[in-house]
């Protein structure tokens, strides 16, 4: 169902498989009340993505909520304005040539970030789950999760969020405080992954009541 | 599915959404054991609901269990006596202009309104999912969400409804205590994404431990 | 779907019902590992049940793995034995009249029966979903759960379950330490009803952290 | 729809089975990112097992992701590479004649492992739910389930795990510190119900707020 390929294959393949995300997310409670947003490369140079409408309801999205945009956020298929948090998505595909940009919005992402809020991200290490991640080979690996200040000025936040990704090259998401996850993959198949993969460790560290990961307990 | 225009498009429209709903609130365990209700304005003067009937599972609603009544309460269409909290609904529908009204029972709901009963309600600040309620632009927004006495006296808590939303125009919700939440929309979609919104940050402050928000964290 | 009638329709009904009962139950987590159990009365004098097979998976009950029995309980109808714990189905049958009676294992029922054990039972106030049990019609009802120490010993745990439901005869559940909920209705749909309202009560008080009801909040 | 006869019926009956499994976990949350992995014994003598592939998404599993492999891990059916655990696998059939395995990767198992590492496992007794497991007839019975350290030598693991099971050779399963649960059965469907109860007994241990069984309540 979800394209493994290194490449995603266009419109129609990006809109079914953001389809069936938004159902399967909206049944774990990470979109809930239109919250979320999800886009898929769909053509490099120049910049075309494939990225759902504001105020789209995520788990029941309709076609046409799916827009096809250019680099200037133009739309040229659907219905309706692109996501407000597009420019985030720009900067995520540019820093990092993700080939899908997925943003979540669990409770555990919110609790955690206003926790951590205070020491600008969370450390995990020790954890078999963090081997999901792309180019991580060991449960030893420690995964840095920056937390951004949440801002209303979009584009001011997106270059934050361009420097946050350029000071740490090798994160594979960050946490906008009480505002949730973006994460993103070189297929919306990956991206999905390390959404799950980071909603679990968030999870987790909640339900632990410790933001220290187990390679930590002695500190 | 859900419709996104200004004005509900009459009885079928309003038994197949409120059907829906109620099979994904039932889903989340919002409205078990024949709790909650929920109703759409039909016509605006004389007015006009569809309100599901009393003690129906509203996991499984038949077509018959969402009833046509007037302002009297007389039942047009559909089998059964409307919800016995029929008075709040048109409380709600008369104060506010609201096209649907939609009352969860949540376990997060009945803990919070438990524990912060003595405040009166809950002020929630900082988070970015208050954005979807209807005219809330930042996340900096302070909501609250008055908890009133729960009465089996209706039409005398239908009142107190009347006066609660009189003093406080703005609140999106309130909630009765140790009963659950009620909400509204200009239509039932609306109506559904504000139940999402506040029974998702129901449950952050419950896990978080704390009621007060992220903006409040100095206090 | 639920028949609500005063009486179960006979065997093809009650096959039906218990077996979507088993899967929404199953995905609540509430019949894990072949845990719970369930019948319903077909005939009163002499007395028949339809009952689960021991040992059946309960959200994936294929129709023989409904039994229908005798008093003694002999199966003329379906494939196996009866649950382990038909005595229980007979004893509450009988001292209650009951139309179906219904057994779930969730955790919060395994906790909370832990937690109280010492006191015997949990008195539960104050809830608006009370009023969803037979013959409520207050949230301010007091209802006691009784705990009654687990036994592998049928027969005598059978007794003991009689002498507490005379002794109690108003209860509408009970937990067997350790083991889960006990509860009954005059028909299948109404057994389901106090199935989800107890749970409810149970998870409620669980994450309430306090077993006192909200009409003790000053004991 | 699970097989409950003493044997697999074959490849076919393995991928319909394991399939089936991968959507039920994944949809409680026990096999996220495509964390998890489950095998089938085909053939005894010489042993052949169906095994998920690594990688895959056992939420959607296609039919070639179940591999068929000899007992070097040669596939002579399906697409990709065994399971990297695939040792594991071997190592738990031959020490348990087991007919199929099953690893599931739970926030609780990952809690908990984590939080009683230092005791080298779990003592769990007391609960009803233990007589789910093969061959235990009271809920008197105590269930050590051992804490194995993560390692990604997973010949060593497989070594330490024989060990492990040698030692224990009553045990039901095991956990990898952070990293999951191990189960197995005579059938799928036996493992299957392990998984689920091992689980459940997990997430009752972590809610509970104590691993003292509640037979150990005076300790």
């Amino acid at each position: 169902m979800f394209q493994t390929h290194a490449w995603n294959n266009g419109y129609e393949s990006a809109v079914s498989q953001i389809t069936e995300i938004g159902r399967e997310f909206y049944s774990r409670g990470w979109v809930l009340g239109t919250s979320g947003n999800f886009s898929a490369v769909l053509h490099r140079e120049p910049l075309w993505l494939a990225i759902t409408s504001t105020g789209s309801d995520k788990g029941h999205l309709l076609p046409q909520q799916i827009l096809e945009i250019d680099e200037t956020a133009s739309v040229f298929r659907g219905e309706g304005r692109p996501s407000a948090e597009t420019s985030l998505h720009f900067a995520i595909v540019r820093e990092r040539t993700a080939g899908a940009v997925l943003h979540t919005h669990s409770v555990w992402s919110t609790v955690l970030s206003e926790q951590r809020a205070s020491e600008g991200g969370i450390s995990v290490e020790g954890y078999e789950m963090l081997k999901g991640l792309d180019g991580v080979s060991s449960h030893q690996h420690r995964e840095w999760l920056p937390i951004v200040e949440n801002s209303q000025d979009i584009e001011e936040l997106a270059r934050q969020i361009s420097n946050t990704l350029k000071e740490n090259p090798k994160v594979h998401g960050f946490l906008l405080r009480a505002h949730g996850l973006y994460t993103w993959g070189a297929t919306i198949a990956e991206a999905k992954r390390h959404v799950e993969i980071l909603e679990f460790l968030m999870e987790t560290l909640v339900r632990t009541g410790s933001v220290a990961g187990p390679g930590r307990a002695g500190l």
